[in-house]
């Protein structure tokens, strides 16, 4: 038979070797022989995915969502490419109210399936082979994979880590590795898996650099509501002058109790957003009617249940956190935000692969390698997921505690 | 500012010009004057969006999301990129029952976020640029534009046209195009927009072109239980030998009241459907929990529930096409499958797109100009949708026949 796949599907999988390749196949054949919902085997805390994220939707979520199915009739279930017109005025009022940036609903908005879609729709609507993209070190894993399947080349910048753990944005660093070849930046902000929340100072940098070298700015944003200690988010889209050049993406997997429904958004000027719609059309026509309305109740859901949330993710939070300066060796950042904590282990193995296969082998528990978020201020870290239930926080941290007192 | 978008995405906007221009621009006017609600207002036939199917789902349906939404816990909300086991043997099971083919849940099934995902991954997977994708005319309108979003070149064979209107598979049309050049053939059956099934020998054919000439071929089931008048639908991969190169797609969005869940799944072999998956994980991650369980409710549903569905479609088959064939010059087929219509009005006007333009002007109704179907067959037809209630098929009907009065 002929050669059947194309060249472009390739990239998307990476030959990797050494302990890079035997932490893939461990995972897998663990996961493979587990059965989820046995705490006594093997237990996965790298991505929100494994977390057994202990909350469910609130009951007005799923009233919406039965409502909707329901007396689907009044609405055209077959919606809008870019989604129902209601729920993007919702959307654009929250921003206003919210973000602190106007957005035009007709025109500004496209509804999406989860987060990750507006970030591989963008990309494949901006960049051509070679055009690059700058990335802090560390950042979401996804990125970089996604960036190089448009053809784009991605270019890490690092943040600065402090004596405690946590990674900051550096501008000078910044500044050093901008330059007029840049067509794009992505950030997430709170930052994945860091848990920084760039301040007011760090986003005009950034704002004055993107000027300065004529890049666009993708603010992914997913992390807005998961902040701690009084920490406040801002929008980059808000900084004067930023909304033209900027695309935001926001979401509800998060605080807000509503994986199972796959939806989030993506605000961009007109001008772009036109070709994502197209591309949005051409991937999957349009998302969920049902989930659109589950959407749009939750952005008109009064503050109080994010809250309750945000203080169960917070108690999770100052459990590892302090767990972890326990371990001898270990340096963990408290973080300012979303759910992770992304511990320093260099002291014990400058290796973030080894490591993570030390962690599996000798204790059946799966982090993530922080090389995936970045090649260098990554490297020497895990990210832990702390959105799960206390009983099972307290088996990975025993069981992280007895692999390093073996080793 | 740079040049933000990539080559790539204007593919998805052809420049278009004369009455399809005019067409475009028309009906882009009306759907943003009017409101949806006002059936004295435009009415859209072309495609099911805008047809308000006259279906909510079933309560065993609704009980199923409901249940998914009170009790995530059991499961991972945060399902496998593949989805839910559980749904995917569902899945494989129904295939050997209902369309008598083996499938391996495990390696085989991918569940997608409707049908056009499948549509959209697998030709990402297996063209590159230049790459001949063979396509019937009439067929899916999408698949040109999508075929060539990857890089590939449609190529066109034509069915064969009775004189009732009724558009059918020709295997000398198709073996006289068919070369080995040929990386991939792309075919609804039911035919959507023509309504023809194939039979077992129209499929032995193909299957003997697509041996002869090496290659894969992509069989899309979607309106594989909407058949009319005792007409059996055979799944492509149930021929003998042709499992190994069929990428086979189903869904439940016309049958089955299930369009707000948005979902639907692809059957390949391994060596494709890994990389599929990949492509998956890259768009979206997973598809939405709660539209795996709806869709898994679905395929265990009683045969009763789908039987009533097409009875009410089938009653207003009838209708539609014997409406349109008492119209002065049009002919119009009695689609043995689907929920569309395919009428032949070359003796009024030989241009599809002059046609839509007049009923759009004159008579504030919009069919699908059959010129999107394919370039030669398809023209001098319209594709009109009869998935609606029976009132609004009515005033429908009534316009048209009032504007061709008119010409």
């Amino acid at each position: 038979m002929k050669k059947f796949t194309s060249d472009r599907v390739n990239i998307l999988s990476p030959v990797i070797s050494g302990s890079a390749a035997r932490f893939d196949e461990l995972r897998s054949t663990m996961r493979r022989a587990i059965d989820p919902q046995d705490a006594t085997g093997f237990l996965e805390f790298g991505n929100a995915d494994a977390g057994r994220d202990p909350f469910n939707p609130d009951a007005h979520i799923r009233k919406a969502a039965l409502e909707a199915m329901e007396h689907p009739g009044k609405d055209l279930v077959y919606t809008p490419t870019q989604g129902l017109l209601e729920v993007r005025k919702a959307i654009a009022d929250k921003c206003e109210r919210e973000n602190g940036f106007e957005v035009d609903p007709r025109k500004e908005v496209q509804i999406t399936v989860g987060t990750q879609m507006a970030i591989f729709c963008t990309t494949q609507c901006l960049l051509n082979p070679g055009d690059k993209v700058l990335i802090p070190d560390p950042d979401y894993s996804g990125y970089q994979r996604i960036v190089k399947y448009s053809g784009g080349v991605p270019v890490s910048f690092p943040f600065r880590e402090d004596p405690d753990g946590q990674t900051r944005f550096d501008a000078e660093a910044m500044e050093k590795i901008a330059s007029p070849d840049i067509k794009l930046m992505m950030f997430t902000n709170p930052n994945n898996p860091g848990g920084y929340i760039m301040k007011r100072d760090d986003l005009e940098a950034i704002a004055e650099i993107a000027e300065k070298n004529d890049f666009l700015v993708f603010a992914d944003d997913l992390y807005e509501k998961l902040v701690y200690d009084g920490h406040e988010h801002i929008s980059f889209a808000s900084i004067p002058g930023m909304k033209d050049r900027t695309i935001t993406i926001m979401g509800v997997s998060k605080t807000e109790s509503m994986q199972m429904f796959r939806i989030g958004y993506v605000i961009a000027p007109q001008r772009i957003l036109q070709h994502i719609t197209k591309l949005v059309s051409a991937i999957l026509i349009r998302s969920s009617y049902l989930s659109q309305k589950a959407l749009q109740a939750f952005i008109n859901e009064p503050k109080k249940y994010r809250d309750m949330r945000r203080d169960i993710h917070r108690k999770a939070r100052d459990y590892v956190w302090k767990e972890f300066n326990k371990i001898d060796g270990i340096r963990c950042n408290k973080p300012m935000g979303t759910s992770y904590v992304f511990p320093n282990h260099r002291e014990i193995n400058p290796s973030s692969y080894d490591f993570a296969v030390n962690l599996l082998e000798k204790g059946l528990v799966q982090l993530n390698p922080g090389r995936q978020y970045g090649p260098e201020v990554s490297e020497g870290h895990q990210r832990f997921c702390f959105a799960s239930p206390m009983d099972r926080l307290e088996e990975g941290i025993r069981r992280i505690k007895a692999v390093r007192e073996e080793l």
